[in-house]
């Protein structure tokens, strides 16, 4: 990873584009490793991911190449910053933060997360074991707008690339949403779009299905309808009650939510519209 | 199987049930192989399927001895009709179809196919080199009521114990629905309660979902709404189109139907309310 | 699970089995809630696996007339320690490790573990954030011996119930996995039997399969020869190198882990030769 | 697919390679629509699976400006042929057979059907109803190299691009591979190389397994050791005996096969030593 560069491309579709690419990337003195495109029919649209061996001696100058061959508007991305910053929000529930505040420590996690923010004070101890600050910010008997503005100005002290919702379990109001656009990651506790909305397992029981699932999303205005990035189902039976669901599930979530993260701090999603294209 | 008999039980929960049905299946001389259970805890109901080896002297006995020591109204059934007979529904479309011909040819269904029913005639041909009767009931410039009798009648003439609607595009009514209550299995393209009524694999392209899945279920007059018996799922990507996902879809939903089928046959199945109880 | 009794089966077979144990269960005055059960028809042997509401008066008495209707030898237990002890081995890896810890430290683990014993440091820290003792015990520059006794000595300090080899790297001899019978459990980094030994990913990319996996057993003395619990695989394709398998493996490797760790603490594991019954 | 162009090529790994074939196309007045690639590091390969819009105005004209840009010697195809031809050898088993022929029948086969021999003659009457050729070549009384000649001569006339053993029950000689060198396709009823050789099933019961599989390969001179195009598994419990393994297997083993087949007709498996590289 030291010596390579990263190149992402989002630009209308057009004849050549391919090899015109190559070439300006072949002309600054790169080699491509690998290379991975999709183009949308529907809508047009070009997407592409290179790695290449080699250094640009100018990504500004790289950029501005590939810029001025590619339709416009382009949007050309020269190695982003390798280690995203993240900030996690939860509520009451463990199991995804600990799995990524395990990796963070172990270094397996390819992102520094810079703090957690919960709505309860009961996972605090657990993060600080990991040297992680914890900020606890009730939703209490305060106004939604109040709480959302503690919350949004301790997150935009961090910078962060990504703010994941780990099993956060307030709804975000537009403005919120607004704020950090393309930023918030959630993990729904169902494969969506089924059981949308509160108590997935409790209406997955009622209906008596036959798997359960996980995804993982960016967040926009319309809950729950956000560009899916990671789906994974699991088979239950009918001795499954709704704790049962809930425990098989958290598994599933904990897995899918870590395994986002991996595909965005590693540079492999895309968003187009209301969907994600993945370079996994 | 030749030397076994099956029994099934659905009643109340009560306390002691399986000491006393074990105590009466062993006083007709029959010899536990596997026994198995649920209790719905919600709805304080019990389920039991138990495999004796050995035949009791009396059928008709047994089952009022086991009738008299259950809350009434229990339901019992010993040793149901081991080949099902089964009618199936059919569009355009064959894989479903072809699935079941082909084991039905080479005696791996457990079931009869009596009859294949088409309201085109695309698969009759296919459906007649395994000799089984193809009867084509066009739907086009009929009433619907016309239509459905026509259907209803020939179902009828076969008595059979499931019909299977293997990828049948119209819609039935209630008053059809209610004539075969019970009996109605369906596979649905996408796995339910996700992607409900037409076109699934279109809703599921432009939601932008990472899985495809199917649905056997029975049907009831809600539109995909009745008691789910198996369900399956495949990962798929962005470069998915729908064409991509019908292809894929198939897969899964002959695997589907196929499974169902075989568990309905093998009377490894229970129905409770709106869901299944499935002995696997 | 307050108020419940659990009682384990294991003897050969024999006619009227579940009648009479479901007769003297009642008896007892107990009630079935659920009764899982399995024959073994090659080896003649009956696994009875049966949870009950109530407690009995005595369960000296329970055992003794349940022993009493059984084929001798016949091994009955009645309400086996709920809690079980552990004591976890590792190496230098953590993953396997800190999903047990972190299960433990919010209670969802259904175990105690009571020490991490480890042939290099390397996960003392981690390991004492959750103020579980962790003791270092080389084997370097040390006879194998002296090295298992050392280890053997401080695990029987803590009579445990099970040994977790949690990615433990060094070879056990006979002799010390003749003191601690039916209580090692290891976690293999294949799906055993393939690629037995050394370098199992090396081994899987070298052959160029496409499927990866991981593999929870107990540990006899022949190498990763011992009845299997749990395992599950996962589809790879040409471009993983053998890091990538490692890192994808130890996703599976942990998951199998920790679900045969979860099967083993709720006595759903019964051992037949070099097989294992598991009621899931 | 109609107006577009497919271009394979495998060769020695060096700088640019990928801009240098994407201007060659360019040239040629072709549009790249998706173009995927691998390096393989270790033996220093490259392969590279390009479909275009449009036709070269002389397909040996771009062959030849490619390979003058490649490290020699590459292998560069333009255009393999879109619909391959395959004969089927089997023995007893229906299966992978008759999910072949049923997809073959309703043109969802990316391949034509050339005929089919069985070295019994069970399924001819099958065969037959799908207007497929069905040659009867009995294995008995009769010198191997007598009864492998027999069949080659019947493959030979059909020149077909593949070779598909759909349970063929017989072991070729290495004579018989080296005729059909890269062209034999096989099915072997487990995840290799666990239970290389005879009965896997029962090697998989006799150890315990707790999950089965099968793999579609390349034949090669080494028993069940050529490289794997496909492979899936299947979770099992212990109350699976053999004949349930048997009957389970079946179903992943004809859907593995047809998928390895789909992927070859399609010219997505590429072979480097005893690996393959699946572009999917």
């Amino acid at each position: 990873m030291q010596n390579q560069t990263l190149i992402l491309i989002q630009c209308q579709d057009a004849v050549g584009l391919v090899a015109n690419v190559a070439e300006v990337i072949a002309r600054h003195g790169l080699n491509i490793i690998t290379m991975r495109e999709f183009v949308d029919e529907e809508n047009r649209k070009f997407f592409l991911r290179v790695v290449c061996s080699g250094f640009p001696d100018s990504s500004g100058l790289l950029e501005n190449d590939l810029t001025s061959i590619l339709p416009a508007p382009a949007r050309v991305t020269i190695n982003p910053a390798r280690q995203k910053k993240i900030v996690i929000l939860v509520t009451k529930e463990h199991h995804c933060l600990a799995d990524l505040l395990v990796r963070h420590f172990f270094n397996t996690l390819n992102a520094d997360i810079q703090a957690v923010i919960g709505n309860y004070d009961l996972l605090k101890d657990f993060t600080e074991k990991f040297d992680i600050p914890f900020h606890y910010v009730s939703h209490e008997m305060k106004d939604k707008g109040v709480f959302e503005d503690q919350i949004a100005t301790l997150i935009s002290g961090y910078r962060p690339d990504y703010i994941v919702l780990a099993k956060f379990m307030r709804i975000l109001s537009p403005s919120f949403v607004a704020k950090f656009e393309n930023k918030l990651i959630n993990i729904h506790h169902s494969f969506l779009p089924a059981f949308i909305g509160a108590n997935p397992y409790r209406q997955a029981h009622k209906r008596g299905v036959k798997i359960i699932g996980a995804t993982a999303h960016f967040v926009t205005n319309d809950l729950d309808e956000g560009p899916i990035i990671v789906q994974r189902t699991k088979s239950i039976n009918h001795s499954f009650d709704v704790p049962n669901m809930v425990t098989a599930g958290k598994e599933i979530e904990k897995a899918v939510l870590s395994h986002a993260i991996q595909l965005l701090t590693e540079d492999k999603v895309m968003l187009q519209g209301n969907k994600t294209i993945v370079f996994e």
